[in-house]
């Protein structure tokens, strides 16, 4: 069979598999498949390189599936190039099945989930990028997105950045069937100006009509051999293409066919094509950075030091320990003090600019090649990529994540600036880590845990000084805390973390003063918290007062209900919380009109253990 | 003074003024604020029209910082225009007053908060929209964004949409003086690739030397002749112009100057000039809709219907019953069914395609005008504009959010369209309001009292049908439950939201079958929670188990424990969520592999009843 004969059958090969598939699990996205059939077909047949046999073998292409409810025609490609069997391919979208509704890593040799419109560009960029400069591979990275997710600020995202580092071996191929899920694109067939777009933003674009099998090669080989900047295809497809009751038709979106058997029929039955991929090109070993060694840096008790500056210091230290760590800020380097691993590992630092979703999405990109990504920006920033952080979750991502400048502490930028929500959100984000020191010691101790935690972590860290209270050779850990201070005959247990354990230490001398003895506990490690602590002292002491620089909902407070919800004895909590929108002022007016500076603290240990005596 | 002198004169004084104001509060970005000057100079003196003593009237223009930290220059126009004092002016950043480190509305006519870079220009596309479409009133929207924020893709989505509907009654003005905070960014003084960039993407682009007045005064004339689409000014600009201490140097963002005297000095010392900002067209009144009244719609108890779609049937009859309320959705409006709105009042309603972050924004400039917009997408997807969400809270934005597609009940899509952390994320935006009926009656009683309600609130929706529970006259409001059943002797609470009141009724009849009497209660309002009523059943049953098609975050379960945290009795809570990473299957199997279908509440009730018992 010549080659565009064998593809022409490929292409109708996968259209009737993404039918079929779809009316087997009753649900599903066969419209959508249908339309970028002739366009898988060439490049699983021509272009792609991958071993599906070797799945994760380093030199190996890279498929993203951005469009991830076109799932039956991956699925399909995946049959056809024998990586599942019939039998597996049947069980899509059954409980069990590593065939889900939208691809995940699951099923190999899938990258990443997708399913959330204009993610997967934006993470073959990050793949793209760690093809480029840090595995120094010639693979290539293969996006099939869809048109409707064009309106995604970060497909643009995506595209400016791709341009910027020149990432020529990174292939955009835009399925324009012109339909969404109920309305017309806002550009429908109007190629043009996705090409004078993409071409502003620095891609080669080429038109083609997506249905010739012999114009999608022409265009893949220029893609390939287009050098200095990405190249994006631009294909006019038909939603449905190849069965008359659906195509180019609205209302037909993510649904089985009506009629699937007709449709087979249409399409000229089933068939069992398989198609030999090509094999990557081995040649090269990839690359590995290499590294001075060292250790992790420690500060004196005493010494006065913000987080955030232990944070790049000891990110530092760690990219001179391991070679895989590389990091990735938002053009606040000089904030979060990633500069420092930028000064230190040029080759490893990634300037992501104002694209926050880009820069996590890159994250989960370089992660998907081995490499061990730090993310950093203002916490309160990270909220803007915060569906790339939720899907990261799904594909599993190990991602370390680092959000500066948290609460009202931060001072006069107001609430703008502030983090106030990042520990509720990150907690509330699959096998997730949230760790929030309270000084330099504990930082650098947690990034060195980080680096070995599987699954996503964050590290929040404080704009201001706070005083090193933890010895460099004390036990610092995720799950751990830090008893401040305890005593036999504690009366209330102050739960502080951050800038609050300072607080909290004031107010435990303001207490001692009135003969009220407080213990406090410093629960660096929000997620997960150190719940035998926090149940020895609830035993002792009946009575906490927790205190976060955050909204009350999801924080400290919440984690801390949370450790205590099964506790058989009484046990009464106060949570102290940012209640009222904060506004500017100094770090000390906020935290005080906040009412979780050592005054307010103090207060409510007080009341909560005057409650307890008069009621006992 | 001719009018270029006078401008002339007046830009100095911008620059002048933001040096004094940023030295006084010891923080801020002067250099930012300078570049732009000589542009809000000639705005403010020659193209806004804005009666600043009524910051409220409806035929006002509106003028967005998008460059927030540019804040001592919008200042200082506000004192140059009359609307602050000298002595007001200088208390920029410190507590209490109105002029915070960004702006935010506390001072009028400050439309909305901005300082998360990338959202001022999607918000004026919001009102742009409400100029043309709602109100139809004459007002322009005025947008100063800074370049580097072109980086994020939400510019770009308000660039797409804004061309979409035409709105050339909005110009953005880029403020291009090439350095971000840390580096120069990827266009540098690329004004051409810029203009490229905009003109590809429908705007018309004006290229200005933005400290040249005559010619600032002619791109601004042109940007207002222009019909049929936006403008966008891209000027070329110097940070820190006009002082050679900090003029288009690196290092210099966001500190005040190191020799403030100087360069006052240099900019020709304090002026006191005033402007004389024309007023607006008051000419034509504000659109108000004709309606068609009506109630909102009930159902029969016993009937099955989706709460998706009872949202899409309240929020239409809310439309007819209100001439203020518009609908906005992700073009997904034949899942979230707020297609129903768009069919009956098609006036009222805007597409917003795949672009979260801009239907959200969109919202906020709606609001911000008077209208009041419900937003709807997936649950899942709402986080995309996360960061959107929390900045509408320091706008103090009223914002009614559907989310629809909860949890694993959604069935075989998987993970990534199932919201499983939209309750946690909600939760934590400063006063919003968390819903999540159970039924269809319930749904249409809370559509119609988010309209009443202020500040952010959500509403979660259902995929699949749930059958009507709750009388068509019962009590269903904010902070309000429903007891499902109840008796003197229970020994056991099962708290619910959503599909899984139905779980938990289940899990009661199978219980009360064993001899343990249930209480169950529909907690159907989130935040607040209905702590009188959960104190009230931890009083008389000591044992409590919820139960959230949720992770287990931040959601109800955390809502429980937080309205119980000072309870003094003792009460035991065991949460039942979400705590893998859910597949694909059907909706019953996905919710009894999370363990939260009525076998799992059963169990769980029992084990706390019996371990009770056996300690009592």
């Amino acid at each position: 069979m010549a080659d565009s004969e064998f593809r022409r059958e490929l292409g109708q090969q996968l259209r009737v598999d993404s039918v079929r598939v779809s009316e087997k699990a009753g649900s599903g996205h066969p419209t959508s498949s249908m339309s970028a059939a002739d366009l898988m077909a060439v490049l699983l047949d021509g272009y792609l390189r991958l071993d599906y046999e070797r799945p994760h073998d380093p030199h190996n292409d890279h498929l993203i599936f951005s469009k991830g409810h076109a799932s039956p025609l991956y699925y399909s490609m995946l049959k056809a190039a024998g990586a599942v069997s019939e039998d597996e391919f049947l069980t899509y979208r059954q409980l069990d099945s590593r065939l889900e509704g939208h691809p995940t890593p699951r099923i190999p040799p899938t990258d990443v989930a997708t399913g959330s419109l204009g993610q997967g560009l934006p993470i073959g960029v990050g793949i793209a990028l760690a093809g480029k400069r840090l595995d120094r591979l010639p693979y290539r990275v293969w996006v099939l997105c869809g048109d409707s997710e064009m309106a995604e600020g970060s497909m643009w995202e995506a595209f400016e950045h791709a341009a910027h580092y020149g990432l020529d071996n990174l292939t955009a191929i835009v399925d324009v069937n012109r339909l969404g899920q109920t309305t017309e694109t806002m550009l429908g067939w109007d190629l043009d100006t996705y090409a004078a777009r993409a071409e502003a933003f620095g891609w080669h674009a080429i038109l083609v009509d997506g249905h010739n099998l012999d114009a999608i090669d022409a265009a893949y080989a220029e893609a390939v051999s287009t050098t200095g900047r990405p190249s994006v295809l631009f294909a006019r497809t038909e939603k449905g293409k190849g069965v008359k009751a659906v195509e180019d038709q609205p209302g037909k979106h993510g649904k089985p066919l009506d009629e699937p058997e007709e449709a087979i029929s249409e399409l000229g039955g089933e068939r069992q094509l398989t198609v030999r991929v090509a094999a990557p090109d081995t040649a090269a070993a990839a690359n590995v950075f290499s590294t001075d060694g060292g250790k992790l840096p420690t500060w004196e008790v005493g010494d006065e030091i913000a987080t955030r500056l232990a944070y790049g210091e000891a990110l530092t230290a760690l990219g001179a320990l391991r070679s895989d760590v590389v990091a990735l800020d938002g053009e606040v380097s000089n904030s979060t003090h990633s500069e420092l691993f930028a000064e230190a590992h040029p080759d490893r630092y990634f300037e992501m600019y104002i694209a926050e979703q880009q820069m996590v999405a890159a994250a989960v990109g370089m992660q998907a090649r081995g490499w061990l990504p730090f993310a950093s920006t203002f916490g309160a920033f990270l909220s803007r990529a915060y569906d790339f952080v939720r899907m990261a979750a799904v594909s599993r991502a190990d991602l370390r994540l680092s959000g500066s400048h948290a609460g009202v502490a931060i001072g006069p930028d107001g609430p703008s600036q502030m983090a106030l929500e990042d520990m509720a959100a990150l907690r509330a984000v699959h096998g997730s880590t949230v760790l929030h020191p309270s000084d330099a010691n504990q930082t650098a101790r947690l990034v060195g845990a980080m680096a070995e935690q599987a699954g996503i972590s964050y590290l929040r860290t404080l704009r201001g000084k706070t005083v090193v209270r933890t010895g460099p050779d004390e036990d610092v850990r995720i799950g751990g805390s830090r008893t401040v201070r305890s005593s036999n005959d504690d009366q209330v247990t102050v739960v502080a973390c951050g800038v609050t354990v300072d607080e909290a230490e004031r107010a435990a001398d303001a207490l001692a003063a009135d003969g009220i003895r407080a213990r406090v506990l410093d629960c660096y490690s929000i997620k997960p918290i150190d719940a035998t602590a926090l149940r020895d002292a609830a035993r002792r002491t009946g009575a906490l007062v927790t205190v976060e620089d955050h909204w009350p909902e999801g924080g400290l407070g919440d984690a801390v209900l949370d450790a205590l919800a099964e506790f058989t004895e009484p046990v009464v909590v106060r949570k102290l919380a940012v209640r009222e929108m904060p506004t500017s002022g100094t770090p000390d007016e906020l935290l005080h009109a906040a009412g979780i500076d050592a005054a307010s603290i103090a207060d409510s240990a007080r009341t909560i253990v005057s409650r307890r005596n008069g009621a006992g």
